[in-house]
């Protein structure tokens, strides 16, 4: 069975953390967002692609769910699994633990668009990254389905 | 009929945008999380309050639909309806518009806990705090409730 994705390894920086003394919600999304963009990078559409070609991702939704607190200079790593892709569109599930404990902190469930910039308008993945989206999506389908995927925030299911 | 509460005006900083060249998705949530602070000042949670009680809100989870991108400068601000609260927790929805287009820019949903940070350990809302509360989400009572409040993410609802 094949693994999630490693993106990104960071600690917890002076400006994310909030008068709770810990990682702030805001900026747990910051640094999912940075984890994103590694995963960006590993299917081909990093800064010079982008640069190049004028396709980018924008995302559409952003899901954050908050498990446990973490404190100044702490060390986090996040990793991925592609959920679900199609022409266009990623869905993606992170993981951020606590690099040392191995304690899941957070999760995040993302969906990612490909734009071309000269729209901007929705544009199908080039083929060239989309074929790399296909093997990590095929790498991650043997993957079990994160329990909490796809589902909303309702005051009764907590 | 009641307005949603008006809590924020701001305006989209620069190390908020990214290299699309608009406001990053992770910066959304920091926005949205300040626009919070501020109903929980309304509903009395303030800094003072918080630090003579030891009584916080902690986030449990965070969603983000994003409608329209936003560029450097422009003013955007933020209202809020009370979609649900119990003893412990708050179900807010918050809406993120372009303050001089009123075009909606984002929305985001969030569940919230009382703490009590002695613990910390999730904590019943002190009584001031409770009537307070209740107020403002009586009168957003008669608010339609957003079409997406509660749904996940999926590639097919999209």
């Amino acid at each position: 069975m094949s693994d999630m994705t490693h993106l990104r390894d960071a600690r917890v920086l002076p400006e994310w953390v909030d008068y709770n003394g810990h990682m702030n919600d805001g900026y747990f999304a910051v640094a999912f967002s940075k984890a994103t963009d590694l995963l960006l990078d590993e299917i081909g559409l990093d800064d010079a692609y982008r640069k190049a070609t004028g396709f980018t991702i924008y995302t559409l939704g952003m899901q954050i769910r908050y498990l446990q607190e973490v404190k100044l200079g702490e060390p986090i790593s996040t990793f991925c699994q592609i959920l679900e892709h199609d022409s266009k569109r990623i869905r993606v599930w992170l993981s951020m633990r606590h690099t040392e404990q191995g304690t899941e902190l957070a999760t995040s469930e993302q969906l990612l668009l490909c734009v071309d910039q000269s729209g901007p308008k929705a544009a199908n993945f080039p083929s060239e990254i989309a074929a790399r989206l296909a093997t990590i999506g095929d790498a991650h389908a043997s993957l079990p389905i994160p329990e909490d995927a796809g589902k909303g925030i309702r005051l009764k299911r907590v």
